[in-house]
This record gives structure tokens, sequence and C-alpha cells, in this order.
């Protein structure tokens, strides 16, 4: 696979694309130095992308000896993309530039019982209503990115099984094309939120990078020297189904003690529900505040099962970066601290205990947008 | 990184070796083929190879349109390196030749308290015997490669940590460095294994190989693509220390419930001890065989966790092979059963449970030489 000629003449192109992206200006010689590639290759692909309006060039330099060459740089304005992050009650999609700013985005509710093809008619009235209003022009759109929760076969873009949205098998990718004639990659939520925290967020510059997120599933993501890691099915990281208790509750997998039964909202407040109705985790948190010990006890217990999270997260992956993100953490900043001070007093493993930094989500909601927008731009390159 | 150009020099290099290796009787045009070099860079590698010794050219083929090329091949007996694992009661030292077989191999006993002066002594006592009943050629030995448990640098060959040995900052690889004029390649006991089976054993083919070892410890290691996944300390893969139960028993560790507390060999043993004195995990097998309720129970809970063991390795890695392995599957192979009908039945998540296969070692005790072994020669052909 690493020696099909096929795809390393596409990880060819993608990869002079980025270098001109993040190191331009730059000259062909340059590129051709820092990647290993033949002059011949480089210049090949510089002409393609050149023809295609992609890539401009700019001035000219010399570059030792009087020889001159010529700087290339990205013409910004011709690419975007759509990043759309799909969950369970709410659908964000955004327009995301070349450089993996969200240019622009909007939230529209969704129901729980949302057919797929009523989610894919609505991102596609959506989209014709944006570019209606000019905010993107559909021939700089170069493809659509969704993430969502669930195990997703993104090579051939289809949900396998989502829990959250009751979706099983669905062909989210070919559904999404028909109905919009771009192309159209699916993935993960967690998988592209790594990568947007990777490219854009906070763990810049980590070889490897462990994205948790606790919301109304718990998951993490993997991005390991600047790819995600997705293991057999895309479905690495799963977190949420590995046991932490087998003598704890019954999960709704079928299986007894999954880490998900401690910690996500859903769980959170289903037990919540044994002392009073409790319909937000706003209102969980807001009866901790008052001194109700149900409350605290409930919250204390899952904060230690996110410390817990982070040891197993740091033991099996032994990553440098470790983010912190989700729902529950977007809402109530100050589990982070909460949960940084356990990690280090008691549930980290003492000889990785200062082996990782441990930060916040520095993207929040607008992350799955971005790493998906970002992914639709590189499969684009890659492909065409 | 991956863009540096030594580095790419290196691995190119390594790459036309074991192109060779694999796939001899291979041509030049072929190996270019394959790989995606330019010719001139393959011929060069050749050409170097070839002046060492390791690469010989055999007869001439046609290839189409009436051109002539050389088929080459290794000169198989040029090579050969030494093999260690190094535990806390045993030193089994091996000679590997180029293809991966340990053509002899010796176990000596050692002291748990034995300091790493001695042990390198030893152990170059133990080579300089080997080379004077001509079992190896000292001008065919390119290196030493040393497994062992614990968190071991093995860039610097540093034995960060070993609870196993009872030692800390030990400089392994300088010390038999010096002792034995060879190159020396300290790595982990298990991720070296883990290489083996998956270039000689029961994961060739694989592009994500788990390895679990049960034994004195518990401990996983990755093979992803071809390659140890090392993290950023080489001890990804610790998932002795993944908390699987927050009231379980004290670790050595200072942490509460850590999977390895339920199925190390010593705290079978230790807890045994309730009863009445256990030695062994010999005599531990033969009271549960006796029907004793304690050692039923103590061996369930070891295979019901160690079924927990795969589901959580397979939830995070989502590898398409786990391999059971380690001193209690060596010893007792019908835990394998066991442990399969227990993932089946329970304890793994059900959208993964045919997601992958679950086989024994077919290397053994002989993985970690073999291992570490392949590793000193990948290692030598490097850098060379």
């Amino acid at each position: 696979m690493k020696h099909d000629q096929d795809f390393i003449k596409r990880q060819n192109r993608l990869t002079v694309f980025e270098m001109i992206k993040t190191q331009s200006p730059i000259s062909r010689a340059m590129i051709a130095k820092k990647t290993g590639m033949s002059p011949t290759t480089v210049s090949r692909i510089v002409g393609e992308l050149t023809e295609q309006g992609y890539v401009i060039e700019s001035e000219q330099v010399s570059e030792g000896l009087g020889r001159k060459s010529t700087l290339l740089g990205l013409m910004d304005a011709s690419v975007s993309s759509i990043g759309i992050e799909l969950d369970r009650h709410v659908l964000n999609i955004g327009v995301v530039d070349l450089q993996g700013n969200l240019v622009h985005s909007e939230s529209h509710e969704r129901g729980i019982e949302e057919a797929p093809e009523v989610t894919v008619q609505r991102i596609s009235d959506v989209l014709e209503h944006m570019l209606e209003r000019g905010i993107a022009e559909r021939k700089h759109i170069v493809g659509i990115g969704v993430g969502l929760p669930g195990i997703i076969d993104n090579g051939r873009g289809v949900v396998v099984f989502s829990v959250q949205l009751g979706w099983k098998n669905v062909a989210l990718s070919a559904l999404l094309e028909e109905a919009t004639g771009l192309k159209v990659k699916v993935d993960n939520e967690l998988k592209v939120k790594a990568l947007a925290e990777h490219l854009k967020g906070s763990a810049i510059g980590s070889n490897r990078t462990a994205l948790l997120g606790f919301g109304n599933g718990v998951g993490s993501a993997l991005i390991f020297e600047g790819e995600i890691y997705r293991g057999e099915m895309n479905s690495a990281g799963e977190i949420g189904h590995t046991t932490v208790d087998p003598n704890g509750p019954l999960c709704q997998c079928g299986k007894a003690g999954c880490l998900q039964t401690y910690i996500t909202i859903h769980s959170l407040l289903q037990e919540a529900s044994q002392i009073r109705p409790i319909q937000s985790v706003e209102e969980l948190f807001a009866a901790r505040a008052a001194g109700e010990r149900w409350a605290i006890h409930l919250i204390d217990r899952a904060l230690t099962y996110m410390a817990i999270t982070v040891n197993n997260v740091v033991c099996m992956y032994n990553p440098d970066t470790v983010i912190f993100s989700g729902e529950l953490t977007d809402k109530f900043p100050e589990m982070y601290e909460e949960v940084k001070e356990r990690c280090h007093s008691r549930f980290v493993w003492e000889p990785l205990r200062d082996s990782f930094r441990f930060v916040t989500s520095q993207l929040h909601e607008a992350g799955v947008m971005i790493g998906s927008g970002l992914q639709a731009q590189a499969q684009f390159f890659k492909l065409d």
C-alpha cells in the first residue's frame, strides 16, 4: 500500500500543495529540497496546480550563484469548502477557507428521529440558500465534509452505525453528492475535530495528539504525525465502550461497566432522575452549586472517570498532548481544572504524569466544521 | 521530520534492502517500479550494498522488448545479529539470521537483584563463549538487540524505568557497546515481540497488530503498517496501568484498580497466599483442576479481565489482529479458548466483535530474541 504508485502520486500532489499553502512564498527548488521529490515531479505538479488556478507565480528571486527562481503562492480566494457537524439535535453548516478559517456558519435544529433523506435535503436547501445570498461561490467550493458520531466508513462515505442518530448503513456521501452535485467526505466527528485542533487549534506542532470528547457520547481520537489514526474500521478511539468496571451498570450496548455509563450527559440525567426529573445538565450543575449531595456525588464521580479516561488514553497512546473537549466542558469550563487536579494527584500513572500537555479545546463547537471542511479540501487536492 | 533528507536516505536504503531480502530474485528496475524510487537512487544503493558484500548479482533475464536486467539476491550468511531477552529471572541469548530465523539460543538464569554491570558482563561472556565455539562469526554480527520490560528510551538506549528488573536510568546500550564492541539497540520486550510476530509469526500481512502479553507484567504493543507505534516516550501500550476499577485493590504504582493487579503472575500468587502458600502458577492451576473454589475463582476472574483487555485494546486501537501471548498462555494454552469464548459471548463490544482475528503467539519465547535481533539488523542497514 505504501508503495502503491498511484497513492504516491496523489500524496505527492497534496504534499506540494500543503507546502505552498504553509510556506509560501516558496520556490520550486525549495519544495524539491524540502520534500526530497525530484525537481521534475515538483514542476509537473506546480504546473497542474497553476493551470487549475490554485497556485500563482509571484516575483523572482536569486537563489545563490546568480540563478533566478520564481516564488509561488496560493490563490486563497479560489478555494473553499463546506464543513458540516451533524449531531442528534443539531445541524451546523459552515464555510471553511483554504487557511482553515470558518468564514461563515449557521446552526439549525434537528429532530432526533429525522431520517437520512430528510437531513440530506435540509443540508442541500441550506447550502442553496447560502449560495443565493452570495455567502459562498459555487465554483469555489471544492467539496463538502461531514462529521458525525458513530462508526463511519470514511472510505465509502457510509454511516455504518450511529447510536446517537439512530442510523445504520446509510450511504451518506452518495445521497449528499446526488443532492448537491459536490464531492462529499464523511467521517467520525471526533476524528475531524482532532484534526482541526492539530491544524488550527490547541495542538499545533504536536506529534501525537489525543482528543477526548465528553458530551452525549464519550470518545477519543488520535492524530499521529499529522494524520488521523483510524484503525481497521475507522473506529479507533472508541473509549466509551472500554470496560472500566466489570460489575458496573449495564450499557445500552449490552455490556456492563462501559465508561460511557458513568459520564455521558444521557447517563447523568438518567441517574439524576432517581431523585427528581432533571431535564438538562444546567439543572444538574445548579443542583450541585446549591449543595445537593446527590448532584455533588454524580458530578464528582464523572470528574473521577474523566481523570481515569485521561490516564487510560495516556497509557495506551502515550501522546504529547491531550485535549479536553465536548459539550460538557464547553458548557462548564471549570471541569478542566477539576479533572486536571485529579489527574495530577491520583489518577495518572506516575511515570507518565508529566509526559503530556493537558489542554482545553481552542476551537470548541467550530472544530467539527473546520476539520471536516479541511478534510474535504485535502481530499480534493489528492484526487483531482 | 518526515521530509528530513537524511531520514529519507536511510529509509530508502532499508527499503531497497528489505525488498531484495523478501522478493529476491529481483532486478533494479523492478525495485524502482515497486518503491517509486528513481532508477538512479536504486542503482546507487544496490551498488553500496554489493560493495559491502551484502548483495550479490545472479543471472540475467530479459524484461520485455529484449532488454536485459540482472537479478539481485542477498548473501544470506554474511549477516547475523544477537537477539537478547532480558527478564527478571532469565537471560536468553540467541543468534538471528537475515531471514529472522533463530539459528542458536541459550538460556541463562538471572538473579533478581543482579546489577546492570553484572548482567552486561555476563552477556559479554556468553557472547565470547559463543564466538569461541564457532556458533557465530564476529565479522558477520552487525549488532545486538535487547528486549526487556519497562519504559525504555529506545533512541538513547536507556532503561528509564523497569519495575521487574529494579533498574532506573541505566544506559544499557552504552554499557553493552563498551563491553562487546558491537552496536546495541535496546527496546521494550513487547514491542520487539510484536514486531517479530508481524514479520515472522502469527501476524504476517496484518496492517494493525495488537500484541497482548500476560505474564509477570501485563502489557500490549501495536504494530501499525509495519512499524512499532511507540508514542512520545516509547511507552504506548502500557495497559497494565489502565484503571479497570476505581475501587479496586491498590497497585504497586500507587493507584487503585490497575489492570495488572488482577492478572499478573505476581498478583495471582499473592492473592492465593490468603489461602495457603502457593509458589508457582503451576500449583495454582493444579488447585483449580482439583476443584478448589478459590483457585477456580482467581483464574476465572483473570480470564474475565483478559477478555476485558482484549475489548479495551480493540476499542482503542481497532486492530485487524490481536495476539494472545506471554508466560501464562505459553504454560497454559487452554486459556486461549477460554478467553476467546468470553470475548465472543460477553466482553467485546458488539460492533467490533468480528473486526479482528484473535490468535495465539507463534514464536512464543523466541519472539523477543527474534524481534530484537531483527531490529538490530534494520538499524545497521539504516545507519551504516
